[in-house]
């Protein structure tokens, strides 16, 4: 059985402060930090050895699996970030707060653009300060795959390459991999990976901090899912 | 002018019980995780925005590699990691008390050891529960290449070929490169970078925790060196 296991990153500071996050580049907070710890423990007493693993380029996720590797004492197997990993980009709604955002806009508004699959929330203006094409992290990359905003969808259109061009290549190889990433970057990938329909995939939620492990056919095709706990 | 800047990782728990750790994949030791702190410190103090970091797979240099990309805000820069950057392989004195082993065999035979250029130490015997070919981070290597003990000499055989290949390339295309190894491996690469001979290289300590910027030249020959401080 092919095997990959997906961690979403614990409590950020801007989930603290109850913000629109996405590609903002904020740290864990203390609680963030515990949980990764407690999700390498779990993986500890899973025995789980790793081969390769995957984030976002997005420090909330890297300190979380850099966390996760150290508990288990496999700090050495290779690591690969990349951007296509990243939390869906949340657009000009990017730092504002939810509660202020949905007194503006209503809640009905603030619901379908957090909750529908494919809405795109307001985009960022060109030369807008949040713009990812003002950080040096991005310099290399096509300026047309730098997004301004982002739904489920779309983000689903950008993680799916990074899967099937890097993550599915190694599991047909029988290496065991773990992807340590976001709320909806995961979520894109749990859709395709279990074959959700948009209705579907809206009742799907991650909790942070547990691993969750994917058992695929030798095709790739869901076999099974479970936590561990 | 090229730019490779290099770090020895700080104290780890056998400095402190001063044995000889060699391949021996122990912690830092909260001294060396503030060391790590106080180089990144450093480095940011000195705007320096790298385009890759290197480091070995024992874990004392990569916890000191992620503490100084985290201090510096670049934990999305690229990370590679592999054994050519690994401490000097100390054969079959690994885990040994210093002390015990000068009052066993005398200072002289120690210093031999410890301070010639192409004195090997006793080497380990095949099957000894310390042998790296029992490790899993070592199952990829062609089993020819795992060392069972090394002087400086042989140690920068194998750095060098990595240094060579990975590393030179990068700077011949402007990229600003971070190396965090360990003394003697640093130490081969900067005989190589600085010409120096097989006496000069005896001389040459490499402070723990120090960011060492190399400037080279165009065609990677040694313009000059400096310490962050």
């Amino acid at each position: 059985m092919k095997k990959v296991v997906v961690i979403r990153h614990g409590q950020s500071v801007w989930n603290l402060e109850n913000r629109f996050t996405g590609w903002t580049d904020v740290p864990l907070s203390e609680q963030g930090i515990q949980e990764a710890h407690l999700a390498g423990q779990k993986i500890k007493e899973a025995h789980l050895q790793f081969d390769e693993v995957y984030t976002s380029v997005l420090q909330r996720a890297i300190r979380t699996a850099h966390i996760v590797m150290e508990e288990i004492g496999q700090l050495w197997v290779p690591e690969y970030k990349s951007w296509r990993l990243n939390e869906r980009h949340y657009g000009a709604l990017q730092g504002l707060n939810k509660q202020d955002t949905a007194d503006k806009y209503g809640e009905e508004q603030v619901t379908l653009w957090r909750r529908s699959y494919d809405v795109l929330p307001p985009l960022l203006e060109p030369g807008d300060e949040r713009s990812a094409s003002l950080d040096p992290k991005y310099q290399h990359l096509d300026p047309h795959a730098i997004p301004r905003g982002e739904s489920l969808q779309t983000t689903l259109v950008r993680t799916l390459p990074f899967w099937q061009d890097h993550i599915a290549p190694k599991l047909l190889n029988n290496e065991t991999i773990l992807i340590v990433a976001h709320g909806n970057s995961l979520r894109s990938i749990a859709m395709h990976l279990e074959g959700l329909t948009e209705e579907q995939i809206l009742e799907l939620e991650i909790p942070t901090g547990q691993p969750l492990v994917y058992e695929l056919n030798d095709d790739l095709s869901f076999h099974s899912k479970y936590y561990l706990s």
